[in-house]
């Protein structure tokens, strides 16, 4: 059971994994170097520890303790309570469903562990926002996809927005970096994935051409502002498009993401 | 051609249209209650003055004049030129891509106006995220839909943050609020729409079933937390979802979104 340790003093030095969660630099420094990162709310919090996550704190408010004592059960670390004031001095911000918990960060399995078994699969590059980040990964686990790779300069999946808004899909869905951002595709078509690229290129196929008939497919996402880098674009097997009307700026990635997850699923 | 103001303190009682863009509850009011809304950056102003919204004023940092000089000329309200410093301590943020406008909303129309014409049509029930507006009238007009209805208590459309997501879509598209919530849907099926409520409900069908050989078709998409109220989902002709892995959370709604506008689209 973890030791419930009550907390007057917002300064505690015991605090140190969950302070300034606003400020983005911060927190990637902090959580990198400490291999740690913060899952937020009950639920999400629940499936980190669920995943086999092991926790180096939790913090929240009295009024959670109860509801999570299953949890705290199962875990001896340390569980700061506090009102939800002096957390929020802490945390830079009002904490919505009251739990929070810091958790030790797993060592990143290797490509090939990932791809184990998978058929579809999503690869993002260099997407710099959290928020789109952690839909990609829900929709992907929702619509059925294996696995995700991600380009060695993509958003950390496991930074607390990214894990909320993918309600934890992070947890269970396998993914890694790929270790060589020049030679990913071909990388993956070598291993029998054809890669098809997100694009708006003028030689795109419509995507349920591009999909159809083939077994194991990589779906291959670029950044939010400029899309793919030419090197990934060119060195994927084939180019597709969401068909769209005309005159409209494309679908975001979220959306595209989600739109091309589901008819390669039903591929 | 607006008349540049050069501003050097931020109290200037002439930028009360800018002040504290984070404190929604403070520009909600303040925005009703005055008739205006914010556009926010350069392409997003460039298209709400196409639309022929009118500027009750522009404020930018000096090096936006130039490039929105086109713009400028049409208009004979001010523009406020100020640092990009005192331009933060009004607004309370750093103001991406340079430029905001304050504009005139219009008149909204009557839904019989909106609905002239239309083959396929968003119905949105109390979302309250700006975020997920702004997404769904974006995938809305990329995917061919020709307008969006929203519920008495859905999240205003024209609130800055939806309107920048959304890449001003909500400026092309025709779009008003339904005055009755009750017999919102009946309502739509006397005009001829078949209204499909997206759902997790048991008697749910298969989406791209509900709407095969469907010549109208009102997609009904519920809030963020809970989905769509009792009244909506029962009141609706058919009750649809999109097939997901199971043990999944359900995508989120500005996800289902992009698929099921997809799907319908190309019934």
């Amino acid at each position: 059971m973890a030791d419930l340790v009550h907390i007057d003093d917002p300064a505690d030095p015991r605090l140190v994994d969950y302070r300034d969660l606003r400020d983005v630099q911060l927190r990637k420094s902090l959580e990198v170097e400490n291999g740690l990162f913060l899952a937020e709310g009950e639920k999400v919090v629940r499936r980190a520890v669920a995943a086999g996550f092991t926790p180096r704190s939790f913090l929240m408010a009295p009024r959670w303790v109860e509801s999570l004592g299953d949890v705290l059960s199962t875990s001896d670390a340390p569980c700061f309570v506090l009102e939800e004031k002096l957390a929020e001095e802490v945390t830079g911000f009002h904490v919505h469903r009251g739990a929070l918990a810091s958790l030790e960060r797993l060592p990143l399995p290797g490509v090939d562990e990932v791809l184990q078994g998978a058929r579809s699969i999503l690869v993002v590059e260099d997407l710099v926002d959290h928020t789109n980040v952690g839909a990609i990964f829900r929709s992907g686990a929702a619509l059925g996809f294996d696995a995700v790779l991600l380009s060695p300069r993509c958003a950390d999946p496991l930074y607390r927005r990214a894990i909320k808004v993918g309600m934890g899909a992070v947890f269970s869905t396998p993914w890694t970096r790929l270790p060589d951002w020049h030679d990913a595709l071909p990388m993956l078509s070598e291993r029998g994935f054809t890669t098809i690229a997100l694009t708006l290129a003028d030689d795109a196929m419509v995507i349920e051409d591009a999909v159809a008939g083939q077994e194991k497919v990589a779906l291959v996402l670029g950044s939010e502002g400029h899309g793919l880098s030419e090197r990934w674009e060119r060195s994927a097997d084939r180019r597709a498009i969401i068909p769209m009307r005309e005159g409209i700026d494309s679908l975001n990635v979220a959306a595209a993401t989600a739109v091309a997850c589901y008819i390669t699923a039903r591929r």
